[in-house]
């Protein structure tokens, strides 16, 4: 621990780095709730960070060409929001006091969106770690397709700050192991080593050596620095960004909890201070025990060391350099900070129907590359199933390390990671995709939950949707996989009948904003249908099949189900039986439309069928009973995709069958 | 590649090795599907294996002293049937003929419980790895459990063979990191090492140093080996074996696709091969170009070479060993065998009512405390939420390289590990739990989806389990994740109104076998209720407050939602609307009761509203309309407990006028 004594000469950074933690713990006690053992152990590393290093713009605390800062840790945020305070970032006083409390901006764990200054929302461990590679890859991106050899449009840096819960978790590993690959060495990984979690100490649960292994993903990997130390930080994050083709590592040792009678325990990293251990950390400290008793010398001090780095000169620097750019660059420019990464998509494959493709892959496949095309920050790519997701986008190259303009996506076999890594991509302003099967879309679920959350554009393709794979079997068939996805807030989720539905779904995505889409397809070839409707996709829902004469029923079907329940209803009609057929390409969609719309395509008191090859959850709503749905509610098999439907109950005999029965 | 001239001295092993990869070819031939690469690949690593290394029974597979061998790429399946076929496990030249189709023992992927010899089902990537560190540590529990200074009844290895997408998946980092913490010496990871994925090469994806990093995780790490070389295998194998203090990672250079004129590409990952592709490659191999004529020769070799190892005879041995152990212990072995590990539990919270205990998550915790000592084989623990999910075990221990008979597992801040180790341990005949906040339920989905399709007794115990959290924020708030496991297929899913129904739950739990329970608790504390039952539990709902005249309508809730919708009634009942309230403590079990019960429960005609905390996905059954739901779609917030449930309409007021109003 440092000698403090009375009258001890400590400096004035060191004062600034104790109001700080004084503060942020009495936002902790204040709100009764929060986490004292990072706001006390890791605030030398989060002062040195914003006083000497970080480029913002406090006025414009969205320029796309500041430094990002993720807290990944998330637990952290009375830390950050005190030290954004001291930075002179927007958030007052009275911000701090309502701490943890509704409608406040200084939420329990930080929030995208919510406070100037917050680039992201974390919590959930691991993924600010992950989502941090994101931002550096964007960077790179950005760099290379706006910088010229005059001018440095983006050039930032990607800070986060993680520990010891963050790097255990597997979606923090992939990520990390990807930007070694990519060389992201505008990266840098902040590691506060305290050796202590939320139950004890690591020596259970955490031997592995972490510089090594960071070393071996080709990080530069900085000496431990000790964490008590404001020159040693100072000086190891000024080398990392000298780093020129590796994302840097800086292990800095600190003390959970530091001051408190508690440090260096699990005891505090989520447990109130009593009161008399605040009034002794603030007797160290030299700080006057009244909560909230701010020094604005010490406040003063820190905003003029962040402007004595010129930081509002770098930023009308910046600006002036965008002001004398072309029109048509600024508006590109204009559309990352306002995340509207505005689509002109060729037209070609917009206005037509798609009459002989029957493979939904390839129209998809079609219609990412036409938008990839025509917007330049449409970029993505799969979890190493690309060539059978169909999903690479032709002539556009490969993102790397010697191409960073390239516009596919090499995720690797990390589902997770290229969640959270397209996390970063929208935050930057970019208009991501992803992919894999559907099966493994459980894999990524946190960090699509975080991308609702926080509600940004990114598309997903998963393929390979349903029983119908086949002979991969039940680890590759989806069944609960839909209603999950469903379930999610702020998430659509569409599965499109045929080509047509297709188009119609990514015609509907690009007209949207700032909500996640998932595009759900089957690995089978599907008629394309004569009544399938480019336009009323955007519905959610509409007729594919009307009634003939007297509409008995109708069944709602989705997906490569349309066609069976098309066939189906064509079946019947001979034996007096005249049913409507919808496609219900998005429930959330059409649940949104107006209550005429919706009496209108599913007309009350009329028997209603719902055929899909999925999880029961999706559909009671539209049901009068159980026995109306034609679901999936138990794990597949493996054996042909004939087989497979046959033995589920979904091939066309079956169905047939079913639906008859329940009009006699 | 190896030259193998016509008339060469090839090597009798390398016939046998030839003719499981020819065998392989023709079974992926047959069912027009399948992966050759691998196949073609890792042939001489399962040749070695088999062959010199793996104890087993062909004749008791299921022996519990047998080594384990998990293949983590399930696509390589073709190549697992053939070498079990030339073991001699009870696989006919038939079976492999109907290679992936319907009703076959030999189905795409690996299945647990559908072919001999399959000691876990897997193809979703990395959750081998994960699950076999969990029975390296099964073993080591076991055999401190069981061994004697005279008498090893366990001492078996757990042997895995992976891929470079296997080690590239979050959840094999995260296990591997804790076999490394855990110093499981019997655990030996054989790694694939082709350089190729479904999608290319790894240039852009995985360019980290593995055996750097396994290293850094405290392995064994052995150098690279020819996977060519039979007898470097074989050396590599045997030196892993007498590691003692670490588990250890052979990386294996191999060929994907050897002898296909794809070899070396990820064209051969998952394509089939032509046929004139064959042809030429059984010409290379010497082996007829007729499908499926196999050598006896060869597959006598392969058998003589395992006989001579004695297998046999140490299971014989080992068997006489049982035989000659006190009733007691056998019984408990026999207990482990047939995945019955059938607890006798401490009466003390069995019987009466629990009157006094308003922390559900307290009274979970007596529970798991009751069963863990009453019971060998139940043992478990948290991803380091221990301390506030309440999951020690007090007095039972930690499991650690120091103490491998502790009952309490730190996984670490390692949710997908901690799901697939858990299925690990479950494999093993151990009753194994694990425990994190409810909204991290979603980072272990894949594995838990995994137990659901093997059957396996795994109990969870989720806590924090809505909007009801508070401060901590919405990413800390579940919303969508009970819906979401409930969908999943075998799942059964609690969440239990108060103390004596958190004992029901329990008890329920005990009762069953085979296949996964999750616990949802809240965090809050909850009154006990006068009415709620212990045994009812078992029958998923039932009433907890009756109507007191004319029933005008049924309030069906769950967990803390129950005490507010009892509130409700008893406040309406003044205004002469009539309510019964139904504690549904379980969907699933309460949709398994008779027809009757259920109409006793929820009769028909009768107006019925939910109230729970979470998403409507759930309820969409039990209402006429979605007006009926007084349920929670969007994320939550942060603020006060009570903030927060106001903000949401959460609160006594909001829900007593929505459920007035609807008898308006």
């Amino acid at each position: 621990m440092l000698s403090l004594k009375k009258g001890d000469n400590k400096s004035k950074e060191e004062k600034i780095v104790d109001h700080i933690r004084s503060l942020s713990i009495d936002m902790i006690n204040e709100a009764s709730s929060g986490h004292p053992g990072i706001a006390l152990g890791a605030a030398p590393i989060l002062y040195t960070l914003y006083a000497h290093h970080l480029n913002f713009s406090i006025n414009q605390p969205k320029w796309i060409n500041r430094d990002r800062f993720i807290l990944s840790g998330g637990h952290g945020s009375a830390l950050l929001y005190a030290t954004l305070f001291f930075a002179g970032f927007d958030i007052t006083l009275e911000d701090l006091k309502q701490f943890r409390k509704i409608d406040s901006i200084t939420p329990g764990h930080p929030e995208y969106g919510v406070t100037p200054g917050v680039d992201m929302s974390t919590g959930p461990l691991g993924q600010g770690v992950a989502t941090s590679v994101g931002m550096a890859m964007a960077e790179e991106f950005l760099a290379s397709t706006f910088n010229t050899k005059k001018e440095e449009i983006f050039n930032y840096y990607t800070y986060v700050l993680c520990g010891e819960g963050d790097l255990m978790e597997g979606v923090s590993y992939e990520a990390l192991s990807l930007a070694g690959t990519l060389k992201l060495h505008k990266l840098i990984v902040l590691y506060d080593a305290n050796n202590i979690t939320l139950d004890g100490n690591l020596d259970l649960t955490f031997q592995e050596n972490v510089s090594e292994r960071m070393a071996s993903f080709g990080f530069n990997v900085l000496p431990m620095v000790n964490g008590d130390d404001l020159n040693a930080i100072d000086k190891a994050i000024a080398k990392a960004k000298t780093s020129l083709d590796k994302p840097s590592f800086i292990p800095i040792k600190t003390t959970i909890g530091k001051y408190s009678k508690w440090q260096g325990t699990n005891k505090v990293h989520g447990t109130l201070l009593e009161q008399e251990d605040i009034t002794s950390m603030k007797e160290k400290l030299e700080i006057r025990d009244i909560p909230f008793s701010v020094s604005n010398e010490a406040v003063m001090d820190m905003r003029e060391c962040i402007h004595q780095r010129g930081l509002d000169e770098k930023y009308q620097k910046w600006l002036t350099m965008y002001e004398n750019l072309e029109e048509k660059t600024k508006k590109l420019l204009d559309s990352i900070q306002d995340y509207d990464a505005s689509f002109e998509v060729d037209e070609l494959y917009m206005d037509g129907k798609e009459e002989n493709m029957t493979s939904l892959r390839e129209v998809s496949h079609k219609m990412l590359n036409a938008i990839a095309k025509s917007s330049p920050f449409f970029l993505g790519g799969a979890s190493d199933v690309a060539s059978s997701t169909k999903t690479y986008l032709n002539d556009l190259g490969d993102f790397s390390r010697s191409n960073y303009q390239g516009k596919n996506i090499w995720f690797g076999v990390r589902e997770h990671a290229m969640g959270a890594i397209l996390n970063g991509l929208a935050l930057s302003g970019l208009a991501p995709f992803g992919s894999t099967y559907l099966a493994f879309s459980d894999y990524l679920k946190p960090a699509l939950r975080l991308a609702a959350m926080m509600e940004l554009p990114i598309t997903y393709v998963f393929t390979h949707d349903s029983i119908s794979v086949g002979a991969d079997g039940p680890t590759h068939q989806a069944v609960e996989q839909l209603a999950s996805l469903r379930a999610i807030p702020n998430v659509e989720v569409f599965r499109p009948a045929d080509a047509n539905e297709v188009i119609g779904v990514y015609q509907a995505i690009l007209a949207k904003k700032n909500s996640p889409s998932v595009i759900v397809l089957s690995r089978n070839d599907v008629p394309v249908q004569k009544t399938t409707s480019i336009p009323l996709v955007a519905n959610g829902a509409y007729v594919v099949r009307p009634e003939e004469r007297n509409l008995s029923g109708v069944i709602i079907a989705t997906g490569e189900e349309v066609n069976l329940a098309i066939q189906v209803a064509n079946r019947l009609v001979e034996k007096g039986i005249d049913l409507r057929v919808v496609s219900m390409v998005s429930i959330e969609r059409f649940l949104n439309q107006s209550k005429e719309y919706q009496e209108e395509i599913l007309p009350v008191a009329t028997k209603t069928i719902v055929i899909e090859a999925a999880s029961s959850y999706s559909w009671y709503r539209f049901v009068y009973d159980d026995k109306y749905l034609i679901t999936q509610d138990h794990f597949g098999y493996s054996g042909t995709k004939d087989e497979v439907l046959a033995k589920c109950g979904f091939d066309f005999e079956s169905v047939l069958a079913k639906v008859e029965k329940l009009f006699k």
